[in-house]
């Protein structure tokens, strides 16, 4: 025998086409559910079915909600007349960490990569021309990476977007706290003092 | 909205329950999974539940398997006179990636250890005995990990087994092969010294 047996290879097979788990952790992964109980592996089988059925978009951000409006949209206590575009999910999770942000969302669900063969279509830009056509707006603040190609989208959304009236604002580059100036990368470095500011 | 929404957050947990997966890393597995397609979500559930259902343990060797009789005890060109006693199923499939080892195999399913209340009865140990009063067995080759609990299950597997006339051995210790002497332990040191042979 010098293969796994099949249902424990298939399930290493599934841990692996994760995104960032290897061999190795993959293995480790199955062994550890086949030491549940079998409660606990029913219910985690029906956490994956509940995450893909009982997670949508919300109709307004486009950010995952268990709800048609998520609970950021629908909250009266934020600025909706602030719009900070990002990336991913997981962007909108780092800025709510700083609970300094009280504007509201919109994800597009990727960046603009021609070399992956996404365009302007493929992402929510669609919708985010909906809402400022709606007219509420008057900030977007664009937060998407600061990379090749999240720079490349906020300059596609500035052209796009500032012809409609509407502010239009980048997140800053420049050192992050902590950083020490040895170790920066001269891109950064350069940033950084371009967009000096007076203390 | 400071946290997750509740189906994402419970998958969260369940891929953190997992042996060895932090946070970060169960947060990422959550999101491939909201990537995935419908049906490869289903099939990783389908995955989890079959590793469950289907897999058992040989009831020779103890080893997991899909059959009653794992491959490995039921292959005719084993020597069934030889049994490599293993903590666990991972030590079977690093002794077979060697394909120089002919014998069969006898999986303990963990280690004597009083410090998390496992003692020998715990252990598969009296179904080893079984198979050594059946008689065909004539070395036992105790290959726990050289470790505290390991060494204090070779030592009850020795002086369990003897009395019974079945020969009982203990895999080498010593320098792995491409170790530099600089670096490694004196524990290990000491047992390469004692363990010299001739050259």
């Amino acid at each position: 025998m010098e293969s796994l047996v099949k249902p424990l290879q298939d399930l290493v097979d599934k841990f692996r086409s994760l995104d960032g788990v290897g061999q190795k952790s993959a293995m480790r992964m199955a062994f550890s559910v086949l030491d549940m109980q079998d409660a606990d592996a029913f219910s985690f089988a029906q956490a994956i079915l509940d995450a893909k059925t009982k997670i949508g978009l919300c109709s307004v951000c486009q950010n995952i909600s268990a709800d048609t409006v998520c609970p950021i949209c629908s909250s009266s206590t934020r600025d909706h007349s602030v719009v900070c575009v990002v990336e991913d999910y997981q962007a909108v999770l780092a800025l709510e960490k700083v609970k300094e942000y009280n504007g509201v969302y919109h994800v597009l669900h990727g960046t603009i990569s021609p070399m992956k063969g996404i365009g302007p279509d493929q992402l929510k830009i669609k919708e985010l021309l909906e809402r400022i056509n709606n007219g509420e707006i008057q900030e977007i603040i664009v937060a998407t990476n600061p990379t090749v190609s999240g720079e490349a989208t906020a300059m596609y959304l500035s052209r796009l977007l500032k012809p409609l009236g509407v502010k239009v604002t980048r997140i800053a580059n420049g050192l992050p706290v902590g950083a020490d100036l040895e170790y920066a990368d001269s891109v950064t470095l350069y940033r950084a003092i371009m967009g000096r500011h007076d203390i």
